[in-house]
């Protein structure tokens, strides 16, 4: 009977946060924990302005207990009530191949640093830094709740080897922009041009048309070089989005109803 | 007899706003109305010129007076005659719910803030301010009269969920982006990253690829982060040029004449 | 015999300078006049380097004497030999016609400069240097010679609608979000945002993204919106480029060798 | 018996360097020299670094001999072996024949500078700061092994009549804009709009959308035709991403499977 009742308890928590498998209240967990995911955030991002830190900060702390104590409880919920799931069957063995998949590896990297700095083991003002950075990261859980992002995906699966050309492509034309510019530039702004690493960040905000106007070139062989790069730069950063429009339309190619030869019943459009 | 003619009062003043039922005079109104409505954002944008303003003060003065006048009188007209419509019955109720349609809300706004000022009920500078502004938004009353830019709606539209899905993309890059250099860069320019939400003004500039320059990186791993981020957005800032170049080309397919079957009659191409 | 050959000379004339009749020598005209107008232009440029101008410039000036002859040639040329195509019939009216077209007007205002300042009927310093802006018009010229470009013209002609409506809608955005800074900004920076019509200046710059960053937002909610507004452009100006890639989409396919059912010979693809 | 063995060995270091020929020897040559090209070029980059340069100057010095050597190894293998192809038959005219192809005088240029400063035939400084420079283009070597970068070469190939007339009237509008705004601008900004070349530089940095702005227009009337350049700018400047969206939207179709007539065995679609 306690058996029963154990096991009726894994099964109900096992619907409680795994919405997928058609319960209602798994509906519910959902939105609460994206809910909570975005306040998360939205804390964090606030927290940074000095004067609302100031005059919310011992909320900002509650809410950061009250949020770990809920990601955690979802943490331990899930890895006690997985074995539920034929898939991870074995009391230990099942628990750790389902806490060793990609997403729940995130799940616990968005409390563990909390116990760690909580425990005292770290006192350091950079760790501390840096778990407000990692608490940022709890963003990355949404990907779990966006089934709708994974369409997205799907473009980018359907088109990786041209998307990844494409890349190489413009590395391939940004080393030897920046580099040559180096060779042109530096002797006359050996400071901003110091050396090739340093005039990447030149080749990237340049190729990206960003052109922040922070490192600009000065000779007139260094201007004439910039305008043709440029120039090469808009045909060549033009490739990833003719490859993701490619991918749009096909995909939507893919959605339209089709059209049936009624002679033979195959498929004409 | 009284009573027809103020019917028929009605009906031609409906004729005279509503150019979809067909009549001729609703054509010259409407032109009429758009040139006006062109004419007043023409005016206050050089209102704003001072040597423009003191040259011609009266006579913007006199033409605001002339164009409230105008809106006053279609505003008055349309509800009024709106009864004519079958859709509207009811001498009260059907004009209360003519008036609550958003065109018709814009038109209200579009001519109170000036009845609040005259009527001496807000003297405060920037009220009136804020008046001249929303004078410009006279413009919305130009959607009505382009039932063109309404094809164009179409496309947005029928891509709506893709296009939200992209946003959402973007403001997730965005937010992951604006915090982590705020983490990099705020101990060396304390004033310019001084939170993440002001961080979020450089996010936009630089995915955007506007980058004005008055907010960049100064550390060797900001400027590496800004690079790769630069290069990430460009992907992820061309899905929505992407999806629209999608969405006009299946609008293309659907303008294109369709073959037809000889055998069956039906849908080929 | 002399009205003979004066017939001939004129017919060979006509040979000369239009080379869709299909004559030899025509081709070889067409490739010189092309060359004199690329050399004209280099000549105009190279010509504002103080150092060239200073070492070639009596090279310059009967450069431009031999093209403003050979010029002059081809445009007498030209209307003298008009009447030799049936549609320009008549020894007045129909070579008034024939100037009065497009092109030929083109060709008498890349010349006509030059006579008046000659006559000296005008010395003023500023009309001498309208003068060389002109001669760079001769690049207009081209136009007659490239039908290629006309092709492009096409893709641009089938979407004039769609094009026409896009710019109306990046202008109305321009026109909303370059007022509603001003309101934000002038009174932070009433230099900078000194009236609509300047900051107009200010919309152009951010919403084409190219962002030089001579005219910044300030003030918090200035740095706000221009990041929604930098957002919304992204969306806005992309629509020429969809239109566009359409276009381009739609011409490729009518490019395409077409499939006829083998049945009742009607085009199935 | 030694003739066998001459030929012999020629047919293994041809197999060595050739891998289409299905050695498995050459598919491990290829990754090797791959990596040693990547290598080459990351050692390049971080020479100039000031602090890794004094650190590991030697291991740099080292790395060089043993690149170059490998290098030659490579060009003197591949020459010598070439005559093994029917091809390229002749022991000496078969050799010069294949020396003189694209990718093997890349493959020379790769190293000749090299032997040239060693052999002290020039010991200007400058002509070792070039020398370092064409090291950099051992990266093209890296295109013979990319025969994946030539799927794309094809798009640019089946496209390049319309982008080359793209960069026409790019170029055409990147005169006349340059040139208007040289006579605009140049009576009060002598220094920067010095000359219309100088003003090219300008032309490139606003319609490429970079927009550095370390050179901005100053009068009202430069600003007003800037924010004009640059709304045509997008237009233009959209026709190479446009073109090539359309590219790759018909090698996407080719590469679909094709419906085939159910009557006569026709490819329909």
């Amino acid at each position: 009977m306690s058996a029963g009742r154990y096991t009726d308890a894994r099964r109900r928590t096992h619907e409680l946060f795994e919405p997928e498998l058609g319960g209602t209240i798994g509906y519910y967990t959902d939105w609460f924990i994206m809910a909570l995911i975005t306040a998360n955030v939205a804390a964090v991002i606030l927290e940074t302005v000095d004067s609302v830190a100031t005059a919310y900060g011992p909320f900002f702390y509650y809410f950061e207990l009250f949020s770990v104590a809920v990601f955690t409880l979802e943490y331990v919920g899930r890895v006690w009530a997985a074995v539920d799931d034929p898939t991870f069957e074995g009391p230990i063995s099942g628990r750790v191949r389902f806490a060793s998949r990609p997403l729940l590896v995130v799940d616990l990297i968005a409390i563990l640093p909390f116990y760690l700095s909580a425990a005292g083991m770290q006192t350091d003002l950079r760790f501390l830094r840096a778990i407000r950075l990692v608490r940022l990261f709890r963003l990355l859980k949404l990907v779990r709740y966006s089934s709708a992002l994974q369409s997205f995906g799907l473009v980018f699966y359907e088109k990786k080897e041209k998307l990844v050309l494409a890349l190489f492509a413009n590395l391939l034309l940004l080393t030897l922009a920046s580099s040559v510019m180096y060779f042109v530039e530096h002797p006359y702004q050996p400071e901003v041009f110091s050396s090739i690493p340093a005039s990447f960040y030149w080749g990237f905000i340049t190729l990206t048309t960003v052109g922040y106007g922070d490192v600009t070139p000065v000779t007139p062989l260094g201007q004439f070089l910039t305008g043709v790069i440029a120039l090469l730069g808009i045909g060549l950063f033009a490739l990833p989005a003719s490859i993701l429009a490619a991918g749009f339309m096909e995909q939507t190619d893919d959605d339209s109803e089709y059209e049936y030869c009624p002679h033979c019943g195959e498929r004409i459009k």
